[in-house]
């Protein structure tokens, strides 16, 4: 519900009265400024200007992590953080923590954030969206002098797109094989968060307890087309999926593709495209979001006149259910032996990297953004994220949500990422809600 | 039939005597010299010693086209010639010609013939088992002082491998930008055959006139596996099959492999494995000996964690009848479009070079090729050659025969290939034999 042609102060005085009487009806208490809403037109501005920082000729923005438009898009946020009125530190990983000290008591401080890194040749929502949202929503708070139990703390993370490295550096996992990554900008972590501000010789500060906060929040675009296609105004983000990745090797036999009679052959890419439907066919027979995907391709020798010979490909399944994971991959392994049988190939799969967990958000506070989104009048879906978000460490140390919006068309990481604007202001009110109703829990 | 502890002028009168009673009985005048029979010793030493020359430390040869060892095999083989009385000559090409003139008559002159030359990291079967048992031929026909109707010629073709180059030649086809091509030992062609002697100014001089010759016979190895699987000792060669070749190009949509449900995806791999086993039921659902290969495919982007967008790949069908060809492309493309409707793709064809038409050998010589295997004892299959041979243009100039014996496990192209002596020395005599027949009809 939007009230217009009220100043703030009456819609906050209006609220505070509603309020006591929905409290008098339910049994939990709403805190007194949940009818507050942030500047859209400022929010809007500061994410065109924040765009203007590794603009590419396409409307896009490149900015990888620590690249010199990475580190002037921290500057920008920081004195964006200033004129809001927070309080900034920087970590020893180099993530910019900005502290809302308008509380009266001695609570554990919300947090709300994202990042400021993109692909190379990324959008201008993807990170930036959540980061402005959250200093928005600090600037609402204090311009309109909201009393709160918690302090508010803005979280900008380090180097999200090269392996939600700033939220690593948190849980205290970044070490040194991850200091030594190179990272999208060209330096390796180390050089970057020292050029950030940071201090790779002592990573392990910037660990935080699990006593440390109440709770994160992150406000993101969908990055896929469920909310866009589906009209739906915000996703109250279940868990981000586990990935499990293998790399498929097929071993068949090359030869002549003239001399060789067809029952004769083993052809490894014969095999690796019945492995392929194979997949297809496993992930989409059970209901569910899984997904699963073969991304690259190597036939060998590669020649137009010789039968492959060996094949190798890649494998990624993703669901919240790690269970689910592990009884798809099971049905690959035996439809591929099957395959193996049929094509007189061998197939055998190797896992480069361990798997990455599922992280499931916590459920509460899936509940009050859902509240939040019924609160302003918007559709809201419980879903998966497909993709990684910092989010999914945070949750390992306080309950954690995330609140998507759709991106048009699904099209993220790309110059073409786009979020209307009224979406991004639907978002940023959900976070402000969420923020509040935690607040008052 | 061989006779062991005669010498070779006592079998050549028995087999005449022989002959006079098979002349009584049967319609068909047998040459007077059909019993007899190479030398197998002196082939199998000749064949040795020329695999010396470009030797690998695998044990198998690499005298790729105009390299060093290609053109002392050349040499090694003019000196043979010379041994076996031949007169020599080379064509504009560089293409060698010996010729056994022993006839009594004007007719035209047979010839047998094959290559030299090798791929990179080949075998010492391939070309030069033909080469070298041709002037086996000739020189057991020399040294038995027998008496021909037709003059014989050995021909040694230049550049086989790299795409026919010498036959190309004798057929008047050899132009600028077949002279202009690089061929496998790094010289262009027309470097080359300067380099082996030739006249690379004059190239259409090389070319015959279908006047010139009265048959060309080829006796190569099989390099597939039908003979030596079969357990079979002589192939009759039908003909040469027809090759096409197309890339097929796959549009779909690259998209996050996270955040894209399995039912928005336009996955280009995932039809491209749709329409590599398509290509596999169509080949294999109808009778005869036609192949079907998809040997290179790239998918784009090819990263482990995005939908394929992109994908091309090549599609090779052989037959020898090209109205088999077409249908099973016609079936393809039917099929193409279904998968393209099913998965969100489109798919397109184009073919990047004119086809190579079939090429039939002669079914006369052919069945002069089975009766000469059944003089000797030998089991004969009458089968397609899927690999192209210079023989396929000489069809086009002359009546056309090939005799093939096995590769042992259908290897070839690698160091590995090997053919049994007793299959040399088979091959030999059936080749020794259909001289003779084709003299005496």
């Amino acid at each position: 519900m939007r009230i217009r042609g009220f100043s703030h102060h009456t819609i906050l005085v209006l609220t505070w009265l509603m309020l006591c009487i929905g409290d008098a009806a339910g049994n939990r208490a709403r805190h007194p400024a949940e009818g507050l809403r942030v500047n859209p037109a400022r929010l809007e501005a500061g994410l065109l200007a924040l765009s203007e920082i590794g603009k590419t000729s396409q409307g896009g923005v490149s900015r990888p992590a620590f690249s010199e438009a990475d580190l002037e898009a921290r500057r920008f946020v920081i004195g964006r953080m200033e004129e809001a009125g927070l309080m900034i530190r920087l970590d020893e990983a180099g993530n910019i923590i900005g502290r809302l000290e308008n509380a009266n008591g001695m609570l554990r401080a919300l947090a709300a954030g994202s990042h400021l890194d993109s692909v190379p040749e990324g959008g201008r929502y993807d990170g930036a969206l959540g980061v402005m949202a959250a200093i928005e929503c600090c600037r609402t708070l204090k311009e309109h002098r909201v009393r709160m139990r918690h302090p508010l703390e803005v979280i900008v993370f380090i180097d999200e797109e090269g392996g939600l490295v700033g939220s690593r550096a948190m849980l205290g996992e970044l070490d040194d094989r991850g200091l030594g990554v190179i990272a999208y900008g060209g330096k390796t972590v180390r050089e970057g968060i020292a050029a950030a501000g940071g201090n790779p010789e002592k990573i392990p500060t910037a660990a935080r307890s699990k006593a440390d906060l109440a709770a994160y929040l992150e406000l993101h675009i969908e990055q896929g087309n469920v909310l866009d296609a589906g009209k739906i105004r915000i996703g109250a983000v279940e868990g981000i999926v586990g990935i499990s990745r293998w790399e498929a090797g097929i071993e068949g036999a090359a030869n002549h593709a003239g001399t060789t009679p067809m029952d004769s052959r083993q052809d490894a890419l014969l095999a690796a495209a019945h492995l392929i439907t194979a997949v297809n066919r496993i992930v989409t027979a059970i209901p569910g979001r899984q997904v699963g995907t073969v991304g690259w391709i190597k036939a060998e020798p590669g020649a137009v006149n010789v039968i492959p010979g060996r094949v190798s490909m890649s494998l990624e399944l993703r669901d919240l259910s790690a269970e689910k994971v592990d009884s798809m991959f099971l049905e690959v392994e035996k439809e591929a032996s099957l395959i193996g049988q049929k094509t007189k190939t061998r197939i055998s799969f190797r896992q480069p990297d361990a798997p990455s967990a599922p992280a499931l958000l916590d459920p509460v506070i899936r509940r009050l953004i859902a509240d939040s989104a019924a609160d302003l009048g918007l559709s809201c879906l419980e879903m998966p994220s497909g993709a990684g978000h910092d989010a999914q460490n945070m949750a390992r140390l306080a309950p954690t949500g995330m609140i998507f919006i759709p991106s048009v068309s699904g099209i993220s990481h790309s110059p073409k990422e786009f979020s209307r604007p009224e979406d991004v202001e639907a978002g940023a009110n959900v976070l402000l809600l969420t923020i509040l109703k935690l607040d008052s829990r």
